[in-house]
């Protein structure tokens, strides 16, 4: 997962993209990375950290112009090395810059085909460096020493037919503007907005609207799928139906753990969103033992706390923050001679004995996925004095990969993939397990005011929507992981590559 | 305000002192330092920054020994430089480093006896150094080759018959051990505990308790006012009164704000002294408007949640997240030829308009200092759509400053200062502010199960417990904040002092 | 000035380049950067800096491969960014890096012709990214999924034909080996030579036979003016003549200052150059005072050491080291408040006073600039005690600027320009002053057992080879110049470009 | 070896002690370090490095004052880590810092006493260390308040009453000025001079002469044996000797090998004193072989220059700089899987060929220590083709360690260490290997206008002067080295201690 941003703005928008990176930090704490122009030149900073560890005073004073875009990175396996952080640029055609929030399911044909069709060297294992070439290929066919609107939306079009996968992407051509787009299936979620100066109006593209509102920009609207909205370097917005047959299955993983709460996200607020989650879990709780004996709701902070109150608030129970976050997280040393230790979570979590001691506690999560965690905070919880403890879960059994972007452990690493609910409740150790029901799910957050009537939801159901994920697919990703974790983390993420020094 | 941390254990102690430095991070985020001790040599590192960002794999290889202390710093007016990041050292005698919390209001009087009775040289405006030299000669005039406990704790009763003020301190007295002790009104925290391992007993002294439970080990007690233990190397643990009239009047804005809410001090749960304050609010609300029209309670997070949940809850209203925090802030960097802005709040909260919209709300807040960030955010509500913006303290008005260690503005920039709760009220934009009342924080704190009679509240009442701080100590005071302030901030954060380089 | 090198090994070339890049330091101090190949993938490092402090250990784990090729920079106006460290890199065709030692006189216009006929962005001021967008335009023009020697060879035709200026140029073609090549009139040194192995033979190209020696490599022949040579990842190498009518007039200042003196050149050495300079020089002063009363010849040390020991030889004068250099050259900090003080050439220079005292010294330099160096030696000399100080350049007076690759001030800088030898006899201070005439220079380093008949020695007599170069043109650069050094050094220091992070 | 410089000055030292530190550079490249003193405040800067590379200028504008110290650091055995490097400072009495050349060769014992009389905690292994705490204290034991002149004196009569060995101490009372002493063999060289500003005479003392020359300070004289020099910030400079037996024996390396040509010494000119080798040399070699072939003098650069010319001269014979020194080292770095590669001398040295082939040579060198480097040289000479390789030492045969400051190899590690002249010859290669005779060498040195009846020159005859080193001594350091060596170059190097972070 990643955060990305464009600004065509009426004076230098190093801050305002500094500060939009922040507000879009929780997509990505790996690497960020900046260019803005000015004139004909480009400027570029990148670096594995967080925002606030990248940028400094002599960077953003070099980040200079009225125009540029973007990115926070999440690690992913094999794109950890700074070199892989974007954006990522191309020299021709005009000078290009491009920052992407997804993933691309047909990498390996496309990097063939962009070496064999254009002979365009790609550095990196990052989907986003063939991403670039692809759209900067198709751009340069078109042979315009100066691109039109119909240029850069006959570009995204090519993109849309070649690329499979999700993805939204914003992108900078040097001297002709920013164009933003999302896959023919909206999976990954891009809106855009205005704010007007006194300069004249500018325009910002981002991955959350969120971002929007923290810097006084207006929400206009999502990105449709298959969509591309330009926008000149002087202030000239359109927006252009790129695909044949787009069709809306935004990632409903999103409203359950990535976005923020405060975001809008194709329409539907995912704090509402995560209200209805606790809403419709409290119903099932009482469906299936209507005379339970929980004396208290505990949220496992922070994403689900949105939820469980509501949970709490339905099931007419007492809510109790009864877990504290340690917000400093450390590392752990290795020092010579001695083993590796597991950071356990008791450095992140800590229990306020009182809120558990003698009672039946309902811990509430956003998901399971691997359990480990979950095992040690079922463990805590009983430690701290809990009679019996419950656990449930705001989404349903995660139970296969992900594809489009967002880090997940392989199938085999996912607790509940080929089990049942009771065996991952006796796995994780609690005394009930709840998980929410799947059309609860897709009810709680297509079922308000906005309706959307389907999603991705790959990883409780398995149906990719993009149609060309098979087994086959899998298994391949699942085997690069592994060489990856074989070849060792360290090495991965020390690799240096070609636009970084 | 800062965090300190002592552990005499039976293997290299740099991990577990790192992991209690960022438990006790919320302390401060400033600087950060850790000292061991191996054999008679002395490691030490110490720079400004957030505990991950000081202690590097190199660092951590280097602190070795079974022995050592720790510190994190706030940052107080004039310290700010990385010379004064603690421990300090002085070689003379046995090589004493030094660790210390809070602040001694006669500093100026002991640095001139010290100098004037040892010729002893302090090269840095921080009190702590002075506080070490002034233990270093109490344990020097023993004259002792090889120091006892009595001598130890002989030098401790020196410490509290010379020194004013509040401070929770601990010393490593190289080939000796470690000595923690708190002043004679007990007015900054301390406690330790002890963990069993396979090679023998193991034993910390830490700020807060919630140090201990994280890494493991069981809180024995607090220290009592003008208490010390004294811990060997080889792990025999004394304790012994040092002072003549000792008198616990604790900080009570520890539990306001500063402390962990799963932290337990002098016995009282921090997390159920809150949840008090929130009831004490509730009645409070309740007896001025019985028939009040709060629609919803909403906290300005994070520290108030505790409060304002319970408040809701005795209020019977809606309790609801209606602000999310931006955990991720970043910098305004001021490019060339642009005037400094200022950072609204708006890059620290966003709203969630649902919550506002149409509705009374009672926002909750731990306490007002200086009040702007109040009025922005009462601002930020309104725009939000609020009909009616109410507004909750669960501390009292501040109307003093603090000289006991915490970090705040002198008495004209606080808003309560000779002001009325009414003008309060106007200034800020609320339309009803209710402050807690002193008697009733006082009973959520020291009413439990668990009696404490006197506070530290001189925040709030004036009445500053040592006795020697009068109307001309705070002009003083005052003063040297507005000179440095003058001097500019810059300055002062780039002095490299002795111990630094 | 800069230094390239390029290695196709039999195994990891990483050091090999490094070392090389050391032997080249002479001719770039500036900014270092390597760019290594394995496999389909690069790897590159470059940053402003020396070579010591531009490669650390992880950098150089990172730089793996058999094939690479790296850069030393001389500071040059307006081309002192880390961004402009070379080698550079253009994804298309194929992925090709490439560094460079010269400069062009018809880079604007060939920045035009690469955007207009290929679209292709340039970041940077640098010629030598325009020189690569060329050789890429020029080899992608052949279309070929891949490239044969007779495509590289045509490329490098293309370049000479529409480049102009003098340029020494390795590159590599990612999977395809490295070419290097040099412009018609030979103006830049670059000879290749090779190395036996177990594993097979290795190739170096390099800026100067030295760094073959050093590395153990035997040196094969310079390349011809306009030809190119070409070694394949497997080792094969071919070389071709690419120019239509290649003439060759390597720049005399080589000889004169830039080279080692124990560099090879065209089949000159350069040592035995020198050496004929201090003949020549010796001859001119007993030709010009046969009865002159020097005591004693004294080098400004480094470069005129050899000839001042032949000159003092061929006149039967004592030669002594009267000056000795500090190596350790610090800078001179502006602290607040304080103008900038000139670091006087004391800083670098001194003088043992017993070999001036009473003496008629002979001082000899290898040519003169701007002459505030030697005012200032001069006004050393006579403060040492010397009766009469004497003055002699083993070149001719300089008096027009270097176009071709030589960081020399503009015209109005030069001190000899547009005066007699008189007039800056006068200006400097001294009692005599002899230059070197320019036929004896020619004939010092042409006229030994390998003759070279023609050179480039515009900077003594204003005659540019290329034949473009007018005073228009002059004038031009100056201006540019002109308008850097007032935009402020410290900025255009500063600039982050793309390549960049 | 180190370099020691002291400025009081009439405005801020800091930039004047920087440029004092690049001139004595030579003396020790290994660390860095500067003390200011304004008012009662101390600013220190120190680290391993160049001083080029440890003084930016942020470091810079902290160290304000018109007065202070700074060190330069040669490596040496089990003192190599950033903690040690110099100055050093304790905080009692008044504060003190303290920078040292030299070595104690009673270091163990002083360092018991400090602890056991005056409770005196050491944190490193620097000798220096100890000479500051035994200087402390003897000063603290005088008790005052304000210390006088005649109280500095006393101190140093105490520190040469307790210590042995060689040192030369620049030391800074904060508030009270600054004292510069030498051992009472005056062993160690330093020197002071003064300098006439508008706002009054600034004093230096320094290691060489030359700092206060290219600083435009005058030299007054070197210290006496025995004698400290005591300035107070004021500017009133005393003298007195404080030894009780003084007796000049100054280290005879410093002329052979350690100062910079341009130094006067104990009143000697270094330069003249080589060139004085240069010619006992010749005689030498007549004596030898009346009708000797050799056809040319070259010199290993750069020490040996001034004598071998003198050496040509004398003999009638061509001098060539036939080696050409690579100026810029780099380092060899060990590749994964790699096996350490000895760096050659052939990056350091290159052969100009024609110098060499066919003629009978005599290289020049100041010394021959291990003989590895040698022996590489004149394998490199016959490669070159020289006929005959002759080799001469301006030094005599070193046998004995040195253990007054003097970082040399153990004795068995000395390739002359019980070898006769022809079995050091056979080892390194040589057709004829010529030493300097130790009566000749004293000579040249101290038989002159000024005359120095008596050397430490332990290295050549084994006679430490200080009376208290015998075999069990150099047995006991020879072990220290060799268990450092064993415990690891890089584990030494990388401890973090005390004043360091």
């Amino acid at each position: 997962m990643c955060g990305i941003v464009g600004i065509v703005g009426k004076s230098n928008v190093n801050q305002a993209l500094y500060d939009a990176l922040t507000v879009l930090q929780h997509r990505g704490q790996d690497a960020a990375g900046i260019v803005t122009s000015h004139g004909s030149r480009l400027f570029l900073r990148k670096d594995n950290g967080l925002v606030r560890d990248v940028f400094h005073t002599r960077h953003m004073q070099r980040l200079i112009g009225n125009i540029g875009i973007g990115h926070v990175r999440y690690p992913t396996a094999g794109s950890s090395s700074s070199a892989e952080a974007q954006p990522f640029y191309v020299n021709s055609p005009y000078g290009i810059t491009l920052a992407h929030n997804g993933n691309l399911t047909n990498v390996e044909q496309l990097s063939r085909e962009i070496y064999e069709s254009d002979l365009r060297h790609v550095n990196t294992n990052s989907d986003s460096e063939v991403l670039l070439n692809v759209f900067a290929h198709e751009l340069a066919v078109r042979g315009k020493l100066q691109p039109t609107a119909d240029d850069i939306f006959a570009a995204v079009s090519g993109v849309h037919q070649r690329c499979r996968g999700g993805y939204a992407v914003v992108a900078m051509v040097t001297g002709y503007g920013i164009v933003g787009f999302r896959d023919p299936h909206g999976i990954r979620p891009i809106v855009f907005g205005q704010r007007h100066t006194d300069e004249g109006v500018e325009y910002m593209i981002a991955s959350e609207s969120v971002a929007l509102d923290v810097l006084g920009f207006t929400l206009i609207r999502d990105l449709a799928p298959g969509e591309a909205v330009y926008i000149t370097p002087e202030g000239q917005l359109q927006t252009r139906q790129c695909a044949d047959n787009p069709q809306l299955s935004p990632c409903i993983f999103e409203h359950v753990y990535l976005a923020r709460p405060d975001s809008i996200m194709d329409g539907v607020s995912v704090y509402k969103a995560r209200l209805r989650m606790g809403e419709k879990l409290a119903e099932k709780i009482l469906r299936e033992r209507p005379d339970h004996d929980i004396d208290v709701v505990i949220p496992i902070p922070d994403t689900s706390r949105t939820s469980a109150l509501e949970l709490a608030n339905k099931l007419g129970v007492k809510f109790r923050e009864g877990f504290v976050k340690n917000r400093y997280i450390g590392r752990t040393f290795i020092m010579p001679g001695q083993a590796a230790r597991k950071k356990s979570v008791r450095q992140k979590l800590n229990a306020i004995d009182l809120e558990f001691r003698g009672k039946n506690v309902m811990l509430v999560d956003d998901s399971i996925v691997r359990g480990t965690t979950c095992k040690q905070i079922i463990q805590m919880a009983r430690e701290a004095g809990a009679k019996k403890v419950y656990f449930c879960s705001a989404a349903p059994a995660v139970r296969y990969p992900n594809v489009y972007g967002i880090d997940m452990p392989s199938a085999h690493e996912l607790i509940a993939h080929g089990r049942s609910t009771e065996e991952v409740a006796e796995l994780i150790g609690t005394d009930w397990l709840v998980y929410q029901d799947l059309e609860d799910l897709k009810e709680a957050v297509g079922g308000g005011k906005i309706k959307i009537g389907q999603f991705d939801s790959a990883v409780f159901d398995g149906q990719y929507v993009t149609g060309d994920v098979n087994e086959a697919y899998l298994d391949r990703i699942e085997q690069a992981r592994n060489d990856l974790a074989k070849a060792g983390q360290g090495v991965s993420n020390d690799i240096i590559d070609l636009h970084n020094n």
